[in-house]
């Protein structure tokens, strides 16, 4: 049954002329799975059930909240523990004990860590570690590696420097533009499990090397020997190792993915999925590095309402109480089984990626890939899923979603195939061929 | 009757050790107010009372919120409309029309803007509006005028240059630690109102400056010429001129205070009196500099979520649709006459900065001007109100509370004033004197 969209799409037309980039996050463009076709806007959601504009109902079956709805939408137990603090009052001239329960909680869980920071957003949060870390060595170079946000000096890499971001980071097509000259050589990218080249790194820039930072895991499973030179040699040469677990954390535990690898850094920065959907960020770390906030300058009124700290001490109690992380691996193996089978059964080549079955992941192992992927994003969606190439799976998933969705991955791996073979690729896809990394719209 | 604040006092002495500067923002830590004194946290609040965690109730004659919740606490228009946003989910992986919905009516307001852009605080905000103002015109020096916030480009002003802040910028005392040196330069105070000053920095700088960013009013009443000077000079030489109305926004208006000064920016900034207390923030601007979000990468998930939205839609139609400012004047200039007088009967000699009766300050001129504060606010605290030095009306005040405000006030300047003649004010108190601008704890 094809799609009415139409509400969606008059009003995402508008937002394009108005607010550009047409969304406030690149991940959520409808250009990034089906121009077009994909339904911009929701009304309601709840559990894995999202409604759009135009009253289509779906079963979101990829991003659960582009990763930070893990317990699902409009969770009860978060809910609840949110709207009660609204109805007593979520800002005053005074804060909110909570603030102080979530920092002892976050300690708590991570024994090496003495201090926690708040933010609201997570590159936000990211730029106030990198500030304390250069604070607390008196150094400006960053060593980084993976995504890490919008702001300056993580953008400053490109500056002058081709395409630093777009070689191993993600963001291929980024112009630095806005970002002062005077970063420039200030951020240097490194390569994630590279040992080797890291020391290079290090001893190219000997002395001047303030902070590391990386995300402890995405697609690739840590190295503990990648690791453990990052640990020595900032150890060595007083230099502040981040991690950046704004992904990565309270995804496959209840707590950062180092306490898995069994990694010990000097900061940890977490955001996304420690709120499952609230605004809320914080800077979890030792007190060498922490208190420099004490000393430099940092500072702002919106952290210090309240629905971030009870969203935050919600989600991870039930994350605590419940056994979340070894259902959501069970289903992300499962959903990472039934790709593989339904290409196997209908003579597609995929590729999954999914070291984490919390971060799924697949590709189509075929020429015109992006224009298999917009088609596969299209008919899924006119079976009511929103989908793609990726399932983050949340608390809210359960065995049935699974099966569902097993039966229409099927079917419609099977219409590519013939659609494939056939040969009319282009004149069964009903928009234009989903974007990839940084486009212009 | 003396207060017991211990639980709030033996959280906040914990905090201070966990949670390096106590508080997520400079202006609430209870040393600003009367150290030891002031009840650092609050449990539940409504309209202009707030009740501590020792169950202490209290009367907010002061900020209302540190300025954000014009409305008064626990506003039940906003809150219904928030709370329908959580119940029917506040994040998922599509966006919220609300967004738009909101774009529109700050577009609509301000007639002079084409674009919105959003993000959940007021220094993220400023520092999102300096991206795209660098951006629009590839020049990295910003004038800047004003308080703005934690971020790199405006911390940088006091790297090699003494205390450029402390000067005329309200933040004596600040240490540009963790600012990268390459910055060293890029911004440049200038001060309020004075014409020829500024037009001798953009000749000094002729050709490097892009941007030009300033609060439109706090403490002092815009002079028509220094703006047409601003708005000239940005114009010949492709500059991008920024309001910041974080603080004089939606406070006199609903709207930027430019629009009651006939001031056109290119960009606007809001956050703090845009939602009632809701993390909430956007930047309104012309097409030539908003664009440049399409160029630059600005993107974060949490300006995803749907209460920022939804809190400043209802925020703004309160605002429209109650006679809002009207009444946040008379309250404010009432504080001021009966500071004024209750002065006059008892001897003590006060300055009021009124211009704005929405932001209300005095000061005692006396030696010992913050030992007398901080008797004030102690004496205040016992009598019921969370009080200093100034006074931020909401809709949620009325004559009743000005009125036993009036009686209290009085006792206490008569208190003071003996106390003065006395000669014991350092033994009248029960705690540290107060800091003002920024001290380590």
């Amino acid at each position: 049954m094809p799609l009415n969209i139409n509400i969606s799409q008059d009003l995402y037309k508008k937002a394009k002329k108005i607010m550009p980039g047409g969304t406030q996050l690149l991940s959520k463009r409808p250009e990034m799975f089906a121009p077009g076709q994909w339904p911009a806007y929701y009304k309601t959601a709840k559990g894995v059930t999202i409604v759009d504009m135009d009253d289509n109902t779906y079963t979101d079956m990829c991003y659960m909240g582009i990763g930070s709805c893990t317990l699902g939408y409009a969770d009860e137990d978060v809910n609840l523990k949110v709207i009660n603090t609204i109805n007593n009052a979520s800002m005053t001239t005074l804060s909110t004990s909570m603030e102080l329960e979530l920092a002892e909680l976050l300690i708590d869980i991570h024994p090496w860590a003495e201090c926690v920071k708040y933010a609201r957003s997570g590159g936000e949060a990211m730029s106030i570690a990198i500030r304390l870390a250069r604070a607390a060595t008196g150094k400006d170079k960053v060593l980084f590696c993976g995504y890490h946000g919008w702001h300056d000096w993580y953008l400053s890499s490109n500056l002058g420097n081709g395409d630093a971001l777009g070689s191993w980071h993600l963001l291929p097509g980024l112009d630095p533009l806005g970002i002062p000259k005077g970063l420039m050589g200030t951020s240097i990218p490194f390569e994630y499990n590279n040992t080797q080249k890291f020391k290079k790194l290090i001893d190219e820039h000997d002395g001047e090397i303030g902070v590391v930072v990386l995300e402890t895991v995405r697609n690739i499973i840590p190295d503990p020997a990648f690791f453990a030179e990052i640990r020595k040699s900032c150890d060595e040469k007083n230099i502040v190792f981040i991690l950046d677990e704004i992904t990565s954390g309270f995804r496959m535990n209840a707590g950062g993915a180092h306490l898995l690898y069994d990694i010990e850094p000097d900061v940890a920065v977490f955001a996304k999925t420690i709120s499952n959907g609230f605004p809320m960020a914080a800077i979890v770390g030792k007190r060498n590095v922490m208190e420099n906030a004490e000393k430099t300058f940092v500072s702002s009124l919106n952290w210090t309402e309240s629905v971030g700290p009870a969203a935050a001490l919600a989600t991870i109690h039930k994350m605590q109480n419940n056994d979340i992380f070894s259902h959501t691996t069970r289903l992300g193996k499962m959903v990472q089984e039934l790709w593989l089978k339904a290409a196997s059964d209908n003579n597609l080549e995929i590729s999954i990626s999914g070291p984490i079955p919390q971060l799924s992941l697949f590709s189509f192992d075929h020429d015109n890939a992006s224009a298999i992927k917009t088609l596969y994003v299209q008919e899924m969606l006119e079976r009511g899923y929103l989908t793609t190439t990726a399932f983050y799976p949340s608390w809210a998933h359960n065995e049935d979603h699974i099966n569902s969705f097993e039966k229409d991955v099927n079917l419609v791996f099977s219409k590519i195939s013939n659609i494939l073979q056939e040969g009319d690729l282009s004149s069964s896809l009903k928009g234009e061929i989903c974007h990839s990394g940084f486009n212009r719209l």
